[in-house]
């Protein structure tokens, strides 16, 4: 299939590190209506400095919602399965949003700035007018609106090495899944331990669009020694890490359960939310189908443009593939996919249709190790 | 600035004229999720065939909301100062969607089905959470749910002659902003007199996806001696014919009267909408500044990453430049951007920002004869 060129205009938001993370991008996606780079060297070349160096990503395409008010710690609650009351302030939770039939909106982190100040930073749908909407329509006393913040990210095992140079040895001590808010090159920044690979590493969140540029070279600066590049959340890595992609291997048609994202959440908390009746009544039923991580046998595999059909023992379509990719340190033909229940314990197998032919296809266990 | 070419997933929702619309697309843009190619042969090869003979577009990402129910009516009213209850079954109108503080959610042609069964056929944003959100928070009795339907376009002068083969003649007595229910090469679809250009069209919503080639094939073949080919919504012409994009020349940030929207519709329906409080006190007020069509002195400019500044008399920043593109036809820059209502006027002149140094930008008539 032809790829055309990204054309820009307006209607494409500006990202503040574009002037560095489209040089030598190769390809490019689009996500919350800004450009977010797919691939520099190559996706192998890419995932290979990612595990062993340091990389900068522009991630600006994370869009965020602030929320504020007397309402804001109910109006999130009320969004999310999760309980938002366990979340500090200075802490960040990921957090499934689900519509009334309890399918997922979005998988955003929720960042509390304030006992009744919340970021809910985005996968790739417009939460913005979802919030907006369903704040105005219930009567929260909520201010939910679009703050300039941008964040960029810095992902890999020397993160913390690099990291340190700029802010200092303390910043080796924040937790998983906290943040700080500090100063970079002068500029205010929040700086979270997050990220969006398994390598580690941190999200910087920037509120001076003019200072982008020099935050980043800062940083590219700062790491020189360590290799530190330009990089992007690279398909290979985020599927061995099992990070799950909205709009890929979940969207509006799926719900929490199915997906797995009860890990991160316990069913039951006290406070209202969307969706409560629904995603309970699933819970009671059962899922029918889950999310599995598999093994697909044979010659490396394309991602798919949608999703690769499942087929059981006597041809029957049961189940989908919707992220693929071969990888270069298991030697194999990794992905995500939805099967029945009964199909999901490991080692089991079944038939995937690729644009190759027919391959078979195993239930992987959790480190893809078997 | 480097450009990189657009990389696939199922993220990108597919339209089923894809494999028709990407071939040959050099450059393109995402839309709602989309794809939409954005030039072919070349942007003024494709201006020059789009006003002389017909052209295919994949608008998919035009993609529709669906309002069905006892409230259906009386909710889409709610989203709009338009008067939507003169829009008959068989009718679309422009309709654009407000916010609580009058700032544009949306741009899109409602289709009214039924009674109560509407379409809303969208720029790009997704309007689709934010009706769920409404609807669910306001508690409205409707089902608003994202239909499988892909429009896509035809447009150009020769569009009848194309049309009326396959339809016969009677789709000539269509009348603008009308549509009728019909089947094309097997397939039911919509046919609307509308489209995104001056040129004169119609545009086809296609609701069974696995007919979307057979259906462009079909128009394609019957237009062979019309030399109709792919095309794709032409810069130079929808600037030219005074068309407004959705993320470029209006944003939340720009409320209906500013951007002229209000020759669409009549303050003070009976209808109860969302912002009318905040509109008619703009409307009482007097907007401070006015989109207006302008013409920029000197060479060829390419169209603003984001906006181009405007600059009064003594170097004060009075406005924007939020679209421009050089006409080959009028020999000339043209753009729409945002000025004070004291520049407004046809002839006043003011100095524009561009990366090829200040220019002289005048206000142009409508027709941009002077």
């Amino acid at each position: 299939m032809n790829a055309p060129v990204i054309s820009f205009s307006r209607r494409l938001r500006v990202s503040p590190f574009e002037l560095r993370s489209l040089e030598g991008s190769k390809s490019a996606s689009v996500y919350n209506h800004l450009v977010l780079p797919t691939c520099y060297e190559s996706l192998e070349a890419d995932y290979w400095h990612l595990r062993e160096h340091v990389q900068l990503w522009d991630v600006a395409c994370q869009v965020q919602v602030e929320v504020q008010g007397p309402d804001a710690a109910e109006f999130v609650e009320y969004l999310t399965p999760r309980d938002v009351s366990r979340c500090q302030v200075g802490q960040c939770i990921y957090t499934p949003l689900i519509d009334e039939a309890a399918g997922i909106i979005n998988d955003p982190l929720v960042l509390r700035l304030a006992e009744d100040r919340f970021w809910i930073s985005l996968s790739d749908s417009d939460v913005l007018l979802w919030a907006k909407g369903l704040a105005l329509g219930k009567g929260f006393d909520v201010r939910v609106f679009d703050p300039d913040v941008f964040p960029m990210s810095i992902q890999g095992p020397k993160s913390a090495d690099l990291l340190s140079r700029v802010l200092g040895d303390s910043i080796r001590e924040l937790k998983f899944f906290r943040f700080v808010e500090t100063e970079i090159a002068g500029t205010p920044v929040v700086v979270a331990r997050t990220g969006w690979s398994g390598q580690g590493g941190y999200e910087i969140y920037l509120q001076e669009p003019d200072a982008g540029v020099t935050l980043w070279d800062t940083l590219a600066a700062a790491g020189e020694d360590l290799q530190v590049r330009v990089g992007c959340p690279n398909l290979i890595e985020r599927i061995e890490s099992g990070l799950l992609s909205f709009g890929n291997d979940m969207t509006l048609a799926n719900n929490p359960l199915e997906a797995g994202l009860d890990r991160f959440f316990k069913l039951g908390k006290s406070a209202d939310y969307l969706g409560r009746a629904a995603l309970e009544a699933i819970a009671e039923e059962g899922v029918k189908n889950r999310l599995v991580k598999l093994v697909i046998e044979g010659e490396p595999i394309a991602n798919p443009r949608t999703v690769y059909t499942v087929q059981g023992e006597s041809g029957e379509n049961i189940g989908t593939v919707t992220s693929a990719v071969y990888s270069p340190r298991l030697c194999c033909n990794i992905g995500l996919g939805y099967l029945p229940v009964s199909y999901c314990d490991e080692g089991k197998a079944a038939i995937v249709l690729t644009p190759q032919g027919p391959r078979e296809l195993r239930i992987a266990n959790n480190d893809w190790s078997s």
